[in-house]
């Protein structure tokens, strides 16, 4: 299993512009093959971050993620609205364990 | 390393009310040892439900953290807020991969 955590900055004030954006990548991500978990959220301390959280079945999954169409959508829609910065991270990760 | 991905729902009314005792676990957290993120952030889809981001060197940072003081206010607080629900998931995470 894969994880993804990580950071998209946008302007604080694009936020709403990004909202209808945003919610067609959620819908059509959690639509693909191995996608276990895509969300995202805004810092609750700093408006205009927006924290991703992923998880995919295997790499081949997340490489289909990156050739989609809603992705090239998605990426559009970013340098519409500004994005000012990226900073995602890819790990792997062990089955659930108890906390 | 480890990582806690999962969500805390409150009220989404409650959510002006939960930004003071919010700010204050995170502040705390990230000063702990082993402590490598911290986060909460709000689902942009879905107001009131927060996601929380967390990655900690080891199982003893982890361990103390949930022991610590700040974590015994922060749940005082989060019964003040009348949290709804809590679905955290703890993972062993490798190194990370380039995306």
């Amino acid at each position: 299993m894969l994880c993804i955590m990580g950071t998209i900055r946008l302007p604080a004030d694009r936020m709403a512009a990004a909202r209808a954006p945003m919610a067609a990548m959620i819908a059509a991500t959690r639509d693909e093959a191995g996608c276990l978990e895509y969300a995202f959220a805004e810092d609750v301390l700093d408006p205009g971050l927006i924290r991703v959280s992923e998880r995919w079945t295997d790499r081949q999954a997340l490489d289909a993620h990156a050739a989609s169409a809603h992705m090239r959508a998605w990426r559009a829609a970013l340098r519409e609205i500004g994005v000012l910065d990226r900073d995602l991270t890819l790990y792997d990760i062990g089955h659930p364990r108890p906390l």
